[in-house]
C-alpha cells in the first residue's frame, strides 16, 4: 500500500452549474443534489475518499455563500478542514489556496485534487487509480499527475490528453502527457477516439503541494503573488481581509489553462472506474437505473404511454400521456421540459432568465 | 324575420368534462373555462344568444353545486331564469325539468336547447340556422328540429345523423331525419362522410315544449311521470323537495337515446358556422389562432425549438426546450404533458386519479 500520511484530497465545490435547472439554482449548484443517489454528489465524492483517507486528511474548498450548505451536508468535516474562498475564481486560485493551507500542515504534503461533482461507479477502481498516482508523485515528486480516463465514445462534453512515452513504475504503468486538448468538435472528437492516444481529462489531478506552487510561481506569477501575500497572515488576524483583496484582484483562470497545457512534467495514469462528468439532464438519464418502459421516475407522476423520458416530479402531480424521450423536472416554482438530445440547451434557458425579470427563478 | 316572442333558449350548463384536465376539475367544468376566448364557453354562449333574444328569455339550466359558479359567470342572469338540478342526470330529465318552466311561462314556448360548452366561429350563421329551425318548428310544431353540421373530416368523436327526405319551408331546406348513430369507428366514420347523407348532430335542438313533453311521455314515461310530479308543485312550496325526490328517483339518459332515436318526427336544419364540441386539449390547439412556430401560449413560458405545441402556463415558470406536437397545461397543484396526438387519453388519467390517493386533484 502506498504511504497516505502526508497525502490529503481536496473537493472543490465552488460549482455554479447551470446545467440541471431547475433543480439546481444560483443557490444550489449540482454537487448539492442528488440525481443518482440518495447521496448528494459533494456526499457521495467525500464517501469515495473516506475509504481511502481518514475524515481530517479531507479537504473541502467551497465560496462563502455556499460553505453553510457544505456544511449542512458533510456533518462530519471539521471547520478548519473548510477552506473558504470569498467567490468563485475557477480552480487554478482554488487549487493554490488549498496547497497553500496544505503545505503550511506538511511541507511535504500530496494533494488529490477533484471536482465535487462527479459520479463514479466502480469506487475501488478508482480509489486504485488515486493510490497510483499517489504513488508515481511519491517516485516524480516534481511531477504533476493527470487521471485520464479511458474514452468510450467520441465524446464532445470532455476535454482530453494526449498520451506520449510510456513507462513503468511499481509493476505498473504511466505515461508523459503529449498535450491537453479542449472539448472538441464532433469531426475532432473521432479522430482523437480511433487514435487510441487521447485519454479523457478527468479534472482529477494529484501533485506536491510545493510543486503546483512551484508551476504556479513560473507559469501565473500574478497568481502567485497573490497567494504569498495571502501565505503572510495564514493563521492570522487579516487573513479574511487580505484574502477578499487578493481574490478581487486576480484573474478567473483554469488549473488546465493556466498550469496543465504548459507544464513540462505532466503524467498521465489511466482509471477506468465508470467516471462520468454528469454535465446534463440525458447524461443522468443514462447514467440511472430504468424501468421496463425505459424510464427513470423519480417522485410518483402518473405516466400513460411513457418511454425512455426522464421524469422527476415533486409535490405537484405530474401527469404524461404520450412521451418519448424528454426530460422532465418539477420544482415547487419552475418546471423544465426539455427534449433528451437537447439538454445541453439548459444552460440557454438559465442565460435567457439572468437577462429577463425572472432572475428570481435562477 | 321569424317572430321570438314566445322562443326561449335554454343552455345546458351541467356538464361534467373531465377532458381538460388538469384546467377542468370536478368543481371547474369546461363551459366555465375560458379556452379560446377572454370568455368562458358559456359566457360566450349566452354571449351569442343575447344577439338573437332578449336576455329574459334565455334560461340556463345547471346542477345545484354549480349554481354559484354560473351565477358568478352570468351576473346579468335573473335569478328565476336559473334552473337547478339538484345534481345531473343527463339531457333528457333537464329538458324536461326546463321544458315544464317555460311551459308554464308561455304555452305556446318554442325552446331551443343546446350545450354551454361548444364553440362557434360564425355567430351570424349559427344565428340564422337558429332562426330557420324556429320558423320551421312553428310551420310543424309537432316536429322535433335538430341543428346538423356538414361533416369536414370522418370524426369519430361526433355521433351523426342521417338526412331523408328533402323539403321546403319559407325558401329554405330542411330533411327529415332518417336516423340517428352514436359515434361511429373510423371505418363507419369514413363511410358516413363519403356518403354524404350523413351531418354531424350538435346537440343543439329546436322545439315546442308541449311537443316534447309529449314524446317524453310517449317515449319515457317514467321520466314523464316525475316530471309531472314536480309540474304539480311548481312555483309553490314544497318544489325543492318534490324535485329532489323526483331526481333521485329517474335514470340518467341523453335526449339522443331517449327521444330523438325514436321519435318520428325528426326534421333536421343544416348549419355551417364554424362548429367544435371542443373535445380535447388537441381540438382547442387546433381551433386556436397560432404563431409563427405553430404553437399556442397561454402565459409566458421560456421556449426554445418548439412548434406545434400548446403551452399554458399559470403563475410557475415553464421552460420548454425541442418540443414538438405537445400539450403542456401547467396549473397551480397539477401538470399535464400530453402528445397532441392522444389527448383522448387525458379522461384516463382522470379515471386513473378517481381510483387512488390522490382524488384531491380531480
Amino acid at each position: 500500500m502506498t504511504d497516505l500520511s502526508h497525502t490529503f484530497a481536496v473537493v472543490m465545490a465552488g460549482g455554479v452549474g447551470s446545467r440541471f435547472w431547475p433543480k439546481s439554482r444560483k443557490a444550489l449548484p449540482k454537487q448539492f443534489l442528488s440525481l443518482l443517489d440518495k447521496r448528494t454528489l459533494i456526499q457521495a465524492t467525500c464517501k469515495r475518499l473516506q475509504e481511502m483517507l481518514p475524515q481530517d486528511q479531507i479537504y473541502v474548498v467551497s465560496t462563502q455563500d455556499q460553505a453553510t450548505r457544505v456544511v449542512r451536508q458533510l456533518r462530519w468535516l471539521r471547520s478548519d478542514r473548510l477552506i473558504r474562498e470569498p467567490f468563485g475564481k475557477n480552480t487554478a486560485p482554488c487549487i493554490g489556496l488549498a496547497a497553500l493551507h496544505l503545505v503550511r500542515r506538511s511541507p511535504e504534503a500530496v494533494m488529490i485534487v477533484l471536482p465535487a461533482d462527479h459520479h463514479i461507479s466502480e469506487t475501488d477502481r478508482f480509489l486504485q487509480a488515486l493510490n497510483s498516482a499517489v504513488a508515481l508523485i511519491r517516485q516524480q515528486p516534481k511531477a504533476l499527475a493527470a487521471i485520464g480516463i479511458e474514452p468510450t465514445y467520441p465524446a464532445t462534453g470532455y476535454g482530453y490528453l494526449q498520451r506520449g512515452e510510456a513507462f513503468a513504475f511499481d509493476h505498473r504503468q504511466a505515461w508523459r502527457v503529449r498535450a491537453f486538448a479542449e472539448k472538441p468538435t464532433p469531426e475532432v472528437a473521432v479522430q482523437f477516439f480511433s487514435s487510441g492516444e487521447f485519454l479523457w481529462n478527468s479534472g482529477i489531478f494529484v501533485w506536491r503541494c510545493r510543486t503546483i506552487l512551484e508551476y504556479l510561481e513560473e507559469l501565473m506569477p500574478d497568481l502567485y503573488a497573490g497567494l504569498m501575500e495571502i501565505e503572510a497572515v495564514l493563521g492570522r488576524a487579516g487573513y479574511r481581509r487580505v484574502l477578499n483583496r487578493v481574490y478581487r484582484q486576480i484573474r478567473s483562470e483554469s488549473i488546465d489553462y493556466g498550469v496543465m497545457e504548459k507544464a513540462s512534467n505532466v503524467v498521465v495514469v489511466e482509471g477506468d472506474f465508470g467516471w462520468s462528468d454528469v454535465g446534463s439532464w440525458d447524461e443522468v438519464y443514462k447514467l440511472a437505473a430504468k424501468d421496463g418502459d425505459g424510464n427513470v421516475v423519480v417522485g410518483e407522476p402518473v405516466l400513460k404511454d411513457v418511454h425512455n423520458s426522464y421524469v422527476e416530479s415533486g409535490r405537484r402531480l405530474v401527469a404524461l400521456v404520450g412521451i418519448q424521450d424528454l426530460v422532465v423536472v418539477d420544482t415547487k416554482d419552475a418546471l423544465l421540459i426539455c427534449h433528451r438530445n437537447q439538454t445541453q440547451d439548459v444552460k440557454w434557458v438559465v442565460e435567457k432568465l439572468k437577462h429577463s425579470e425572472k432572475q428570481k427563478y435562477l
